[in-house]
């Protein structure tokens, strides 16, 4: 597994910085995130580095992603919270801030700090379709 | 593979109703949301049902996950976004509306109308390792 210098991710990785650890195995590890937005908030990382999702192969999103039902279980029952969201943010843009992939796990009760809205709208006739068509002729 | 009845992310999956596909294999299905946040605004769902990520098994999880990083490259090339998020939402007070576990690929670019916050905070002293506990002794 190639490390990337100067990754923080990578270095907890491979155990050059420390963590405090919840689970690891073959593909990924998972430790507490030390700047949480909610008591428990929780990360699972890649061992692999990628820096967005895009950069894994199908095996690791698939051996690293099959803990997360374990996982998120574990910080609900662990933190008696009500409810979990499960985020992956890709490029700064998104509110990534260590470039090597990393999934947050945030529990979240009647009045937790952390928040997002949720504008839905409505697409024009043909518009969806139109979108859709470009999203598959990228896969 | 058993359908809830009235679940409509079920019969999405069994062609009950139409969706806009993107993409589909054994474990999972790809649809456009029609009340986006944000254009190009798309869905990864598992075919089996499950309320919440705790109710997918290992495999299914893994089947479905390893979708991630081809179906958020071709969001990403599909909308020229400049980031995405991916999101997924246990319970009602975490955001889930439709009880069948969805994965949101949301495109991000500046000005985006979707916002999360980020109030990170910090532990007291053994409070991390204290709950860090608590989640393994849950896993």
């Amino acid at each position: 597994m190639k490390a990337v210098p100067d990754c923080i991710f990578c270095k907890i990785a491979s155990g050059q910085l420390p963590c405090e650890k919840i689970l690891e195995d073959e593909y990924s590890l998972a430790f507490m995130d030390i700047g949480p937005v909610v008591l428990g908030h929780t990360l699972l990382v890649p061992r692999q580095h990628g820096e967005t999702i895009e950069d894994l192969p199908e095996d690791t999103a698939a051996g690293m992603l099959k803990n997360l039902p374990r996982l998120v279980r574990a910080v609900r029952l662990g933190t008696g919270c009500e409810g979990v969201n499960v985020l992956q943010n890709n490029g700064r843009i998104a509110g990534q801030v260590v470039p090597h992939v990393h999934f947050h796990i945030i529990p979240r009760d009647k009045g937790s700090e952390f928040q997002f809205n949720w504008p839905a709208g409505r697409y024009e006739e043909g518009q969806m379709q139109e979108i859709a068509g470009n999203i598959r002729d990228n896969l």
